[in-house]
């Protein structure tokens, strides 16, 4: 249970698959490993802000507003942007529970329209997808992902296709998914 | 008044400066901008969703989360980023009122440190401003910006500083900002 600064708690009325924990440790772990990366000055990469649509906010005091009614949007684009040796960097990342294969409808369609596009205006664009059960993660590029998803008649990617076309992130305390080093190794070769 | 396509009504108890209306036009024509910038395949730029932080989500239905308390945040980065002929885009848009000078405190600290470390990674970086009085926006880079910030010792920027060092960004129906025309001059002087 994490307390705000102000001492609020974050509390849910109902912890639904749909929201709640599923995916957290994941993108807490990149975000620790984006923070090392801003403070070390190596890159600048956050996650988006979750997209909510905004109905009702409330102004019990002159200082703070409260949102009182809002609702999950569709996010139209990936959770992750930034810019990292001159190059414009875009990610999703996804866990996954299964140990046999991944799901598809994880990601969006949309999002994987996303990750095309800003393919072809020149980025560094990634999926990292995690198997929770063998503590796994892995980088695949959107170049080897999205061609092979177009491909797909079944609505899954097994998981031996990621051993086979993934790299393995490897887990450190201070940057427990060091994507980075991955990046070096397949776009910075001049420097390994 | 704008209707949500479900039929809800976005309603504010209280239109208070801090929220409503303000600078809401700067944000529609820029996002005008982006969607053409986007179907037209020049670029891939979007706003950023407005950070929230969630404190209580109700489920009514099986498929509908409805967030019944939240606030809002502080952004850590600019609202804009994205990606323009290889290079990462970074930018924040803000609307003035008055005709004789920037309040700086439309600006908060961490979005011009943000747009100073993306620099230094090699970003496009820039501040919109548009002067409503005179209907005029003006793209300033960031790296003519900063060190002015840093070397004024007033609390504001007289507009005379925006007509000398910033470039006016002509309207035009469907590019209401075409910031991409200044972008293009300033970075891709062989394409002119």
């Amino acid at each position: 249970m994490v307390n705000y600064p102000d001492g609020r708690k974050k509390t849910f009325h109902n912890t639904a698959a749909s929201f709640g924990g599923r995916g957290m440790a994941l993108e807490e772990d990149i975000n620790i490993t984006n923070t090392y990366y801003l403070s070390t000055d190596r890159a600048v990469i956050h996650k988006k802000p979750t997209p909510v649509t905004i109905v009702k906010v409330d102004y019990p005091s002159r200082s703070a507003a409260k949102i009182t009614e809002a609702y999950f949007k569709l996010p139209s684009t990936t959770d992750y942007n930034g810019i990292y040796r001159n190059r414009y960097i875009d990610f999703e990342a996804k866990e996954c529970a299964s140990a046999t294969s991944f799901p598809l409808k994880s990601i969006h369609e949309h999002q994987i329209t996303h990750l095309e596009t800003v393919l072809k205006h020149g980025a560094i664009a990634f999926v990292l997808v995690r198997f929770t059960k063998f503590g796994k993660t892995f980088y695949i590029p959107a170049e080897t992902m999205i061609p092979y998803i177009r491909s797909l008649t079944r609505r899954s990617i097994p998981y031996a296709w990621f051993e086979e076309n993934g790299h393995v992130i490897p887990y450190n305390y201070v940057k427990p998914v060091d994507y980075l080093k991955v990046i070096d190794t397949l776009y910075f070769k001049e420097n390994q």
